[in-house]
């Protein structure tokens, strides 16, 4: 490997190298095999000091050494796999069937969420600068795949309104989800798991959704309000 | 404390003597300020090293030293509160609407759906002895003061015909959820995160469910699909 290249790396470890190069990677066999399979033509560069590994043709890969992966890794036991990976932050076109997550803080949350986005063939996440780092390893794993496949593009919530489509809220205090017209194009709020959608938010909205409950609980895991909000507006 | 209450609470630390006895201990202010909140009439004790604590007359409180908290914790920083709590096993009556957890591995995943099942109001959950512990610390803070609401009650998966509810799978090869005719009384199976519901298992169903996708996801978190066919099923 050139310094430059592994100068480049070590700058993708942090979070504004990555926005400003609009890039990132992952590692470990596992990961890097999950970008092979869903996203290739976003792969730019598979370094690996495995020397049987092979992929198809169209990759770049790079054959480095050990002592070169310890030096650009991010783990404490380095993979013999690191891809370095274009982010897909394409933005839906406009009317079309979004979520947008705001200061969602648990990382298994944040992934399960994109997992569940996908399933449902949703058209893209929009998340608060107040999230977890997307490229969190938890955020990624949990998304089982997921992660590179859904748009996800980084939005404050001041600039929801230029989606162009229906602002709806998860609250405790919204219409039943069982009574609920949804609209043919939506962007689905949910807000973060301690403290419900921020005032400023809730005045933007343009209705609010609830989903029943008949217990005891306070609220529901804020993966399981999305996954079930999102089962309901897809079958409408 | 005496030696004999000393070795009590040291013995439920193990899983084995938990069951024997059916009691359990959670530790830490918050949790026991939950279980104090859901489920005084199940405490036994409450020993604090804290002073200054009180709480409702009709629950025993002793005062211990924190030398003693520390004989009896099973944290490495001891937390001024430890309870003592009679398990909440009670088989809800035969035609009850019902989960089965088979193998689910992840407390945070059991956790969640223990909240679930307590949003929507179902009557119990029932678990395979290859489940997480329920009481690891994870599952607990997971279930947000639903644990000490919800019964749970481990069952072999070769038991589940005497609870005399329809078996309903949550599989992947199910009939569509959207057009599935939800019977009054249920027990809804979730199989493990990996391998989905046995085969032992599967053949005892009444019938299998699915959860329509529209992507390219293999499948859902299972705390989401308990959650989405919950909320269904609570629906009609």
């Amino acid at each position: 490997m050139t310094a430059n290249e592994i100068k480049f790396i070590k700058k993708l470890h942090q979070k504004k190298y990555r926005k400003e190069e609009g890039k990132y990677f992952v590692e470990g066999k596992k990961l890097v095999d999950e970008a092979l399979e869903n996203c290739p033509h976003l792969i730019e560069f598979i370094y690996t000091s495995d020397s049987n590994f092979e992929a198809s043709s169209e990759v770049n890969i790079q054959s480095i050494s050990p002592k070169e992966m310890s030096r650009i890794t991010a783990l404490k036991t380095p993979s013999p796999f690191l891809a370095v990976i274009k982010m897909n932050s394409t933005e839906p076109k406009k009317k079309s069937k979004t979520l947008f997550l705001e200061n969602i803080k648990d990382p298994g949350n944040f992934g399960t969420i994109i997992r569940s986005v996908d399933w449902f063939g949703m058209d893209a996440v929009y998340y608060s600068p107040e999230c977890v780092d997307i490229y969190n390893p938890k955020v990624i794993q949990a998304t089982m795949g997921s992660f590179f496949r859904v748009p996800l593009i980084e939005k404050a919530s001041s600039e929801l309104r230029a989606v162009g489509s229906q602002i709806i809220g998860a609250t405790l205090q919204g219409n039943d989800l069982g009574e609920f017209v949804v609209p043919e194009n939506f962007c689905l709020v949910i807000g973060s798991e301690s403290h419900g959608i921020s005032e400023d938010l809730i005045s933007q909205l343009d209705q609010q959704v609830k989903i029943p409950g008949y217990g005891k609980a306070e609220s529901l895991n804020a993966s399981v309000a999305a996954g079930i909000l999102l089962f309901a507006f897809s079958q409408s």
